[in-house]
């Protein structure tokens, strides 16, 4: 379960997305510094590194529990530390994979997801040659129908999407009424939730397609 | 090279991101659609699908060089076939992978990029046992030192960086040198690149970041 830890505090809970999205560049950076030696950073080094106004740094960073001192900033093994763990990275996040194609066992194999607080605890497929817990980096991989008793057991918070697109919106129904409570959406299918679900898109192949506009653009301009 | 085909229009050279990211959504929609045999889709079918304003997706349509028949809408068949042109996922960019990590060896491991036109034809990593074109799905990986030969045979485009971040910034820099004209970078770590190189970030720690936020505060309020 997710819902006691010390980030839990008023200010966290209507962090504008932005700021959420920039903290985790803020974290990096300053790891960085860390492994460099260094013990202060200050907003506006963070700015200069990070290509944010200095301004919007000091913003973002008051929603977080920290204060910095004059001259010589925020301490970086504070700083890091408080960062970690108002982003939730700290605490293990329970979650289930669903759809153990391509992406979803590479997914699987990445094991770095469980630093940032993702724990995927078991996967589901439809192919009958994965049920009875094949095993992909020790994480066991069950048909689809064995989805509500494991639930059971392990009641995972998250579900993370990776079935083709003409399974997605069913899945995502499925999961929800079983008690999956947030969704980490790889498809490019634009799946519906109640308003008390949550949906985090993370849309790869519209990367690729931005990125693919911008390379002709510039083949163009030469 | 990616420099010639169908999609390099006037009007998709400053094409808007936003357009971008929802153009996809679009896409396969569409595509769902046909699995289903429909024929026709209408612009307000598609948005109140994907839950985006109708004249919105029309606007967005405009880019692409399709129109539409009074009543009937769009072609099924013709939309997909020029919104998978439009958007670069049918010719094949050559990419690099740099930094054959846990992440990194997941994404060898998805052959669905290939689909939306991503051929990661080579990895790379400072691990010498992974030297002499270790195969990853069929993908050789070789060390770091040996990327400016590959890169004169194989002239990739795309350099896909999942290096640690304390390696972010100088596997940039050397492979721009090395001819990498778009990078699409996994990693937390902001990096800086000449204007004329493509940067594409997809942060999947900061989507973490925003989902465990959000889930906090739907369990506040219960």
């Amino acid at each position: 379960m997710t819902t006691m830890n010390q980030y839990d505090t008023p200010q966290s809970w209507r962090l504008p997305e932005p700021t959420l999205r920039r903290l985790p560049w803020y974290l990096a950076f300053v790891k960085l510094l860390k492994s460099r030696g260094e013990t202060y950073v200050s907003s506006t080094q963070i700015a200069k590194e990070i290509n944010v106004d200095s301004s919007q740094v000091a913003k973002d960073l008051s929603f977080v529990n920290i204060s910095g001192k004059t001259r010589v900033g925020y301490e970086v093994v504070t700083l890091i530390a408080v960062l970690e763990d108002f982003l939730g990275f700290t605490v293990q996040h329970r979650a289930f994979l669903f759809g153990v194609g391509s992406l979803g066992a590479a997914l699987l194999q990445d094991s770095g997801l469980k630093q940032y607080g993702l724990e995927i605890v078991a996967g589901f497929d439809v192919r009958e040659d994965l049920a009875g817990g094949t095993l992909i980096n020790d994480i066991p991989v069950y048909h689809i129908s064995e989805f509500p008793d494991r639930q059971k057991a392990l009641d995972a918070t998250i579900g993370v999407i990776t079935v083709p697109v003409d399974q997605a919106q069913s899945v995502t129904d499925h999961i929800i009424a079983g008690g999956i409570r947030a969704l980490w959406n790889f498809t490019p299918f634009r799946i519906r939730v109640p308003e008390s679900v949550v949906v985090q898109n993370t849309s790869m192949y519209a990367h690729l397609a931005v990125m693919f506009n911008r390379l002709n653009l510039i083949n163009h301009r030469k």
